[in-house]
């Protein structure tokens, strides 16, 4: 649906003494992906909270590791919006090295209000410039 | 099964400026309790690798966050057994803050030759020493 | 001075891919140690923030890196306080792995109004509960 | 004297409940952005492992905090040879927001061989490419 990928380097700081990138660091770069999918469509999280009083929070995550990455690797992470309305903000992230699948995942994020903290819709806006 | 549990107590580093434990780093709590299971078994992970070519990767993570952690917090990351044989090592892993339960995964681990890097048994004294 | 100590077991996520702990992390197990010490005089980075408008935030730190640590090592991270009155908490941390000495570093904080956002000073209760 | 610069965003992973960027993520910061220097000049972390037997270890590192980054921010990472023979890497690291100094940082590093792991020189050709 919307194809938006950011590429990441592997360093030090990502990998293990199993010689592979750590399991636990790729929801951080999934992370690091959708914070700059709603950059790219004019929007960064501060803005969203400061402005819109908009935060999204992670309710699910089911992660998929099919094959590791390694030091010096440039991963691209994906991000496909598959749901984007009323309360739920959900994606597939996909992340690869060049043609090869490394990782998948379905994460599921709750749409807050920042200052309730309680469930609140998508505004048009948001919807608009993410999604078309 | 097994009902192990570590204590983690949440510092600076764990939290983000939402105020809250960064949802990425529940996986390394988990890693860190499963580690901690099998010394308390009587096997390090290096043991395992050294001296029985036995190493344990994730495959899948199945990850529910149902209330967040906060600073100070102290959390109790549960690991209970729930496949172990075979070339498997899946888990149930529950972590709470006293009585209220924040976030539940079900992790499946493949069991590896650590120099292959190919499936393999786990072997019937790890089994029993975990299991029973 | 104090000679608090605090005990950390190195697990996957705290190496790299050259087979030893990772040097940034060095600095969180410090920070670990020093939350640990505060809590041990009785009072949390929480409390001190909600109850006493007390917050620390570090200036500087020296460190130097002798000798690394490995997957499964247990190191143990000092915290000796070197000063803590007026505006400021200093403190010399030696991290060990039984008696070898792997880092030192000398690390100043600032001592911070929590809302205001400057300097204060370390109120007498809590020099007293820390340094005697 | 080298002038080279990372950009980085600053996104959750990397703030703590402070709502500032945590302390000890900088060293990640200028350790990616050694690496990227290094790439740059033509030769990733990788390559001069394999192919050099050349590793380097941070040995020491002086770190000023002056003032916060935050959620969102770019923040420049620079990298500056100040030392590039016989068996030292030694740099200054200067991270900015805008005009802004946030932090610096001297990172003396030592040069090994990676299959002994002793202190070797620096080799000319990586002199060349780095330097001029």
């Amino acid at each position: 649906m919307s194809g938006f990928q950011l590429l990441i380097d592997m360093n030090y700081e990502d990998t293990d003494a199993g010689g592979v990138v750590y399991y636990g660091n790729y929801l951080a770069y999934m992370e690091r992906a959708r914070a700059a999918f709603l950059r790219n469509c004019g929007y960064s999280l501060t803005q969203l909270i400061n402005d819109h009083q908009l935060m999204f929070v992670v309710s699910q995550a089911n992660i998929n590791y099919i094959s590791p990455a390694y030091l010096d690797d440039r991963i691209e992470v994906g991000v496909d919006v598959t749901t984007f309305k009323g309360p739920r903000f959900d994606v597939y992230q996909k992340i690869c090295r060049n043609d090869e699948v490394l990782v998948t995942a379905e994460i599921k994020l709750a749409v807050l209000n920042s200052q309730t903290r309680k469930p609140t819709r998508v505004p048009d806006f948001l919807r608009q410039a993410c999604i078309l």
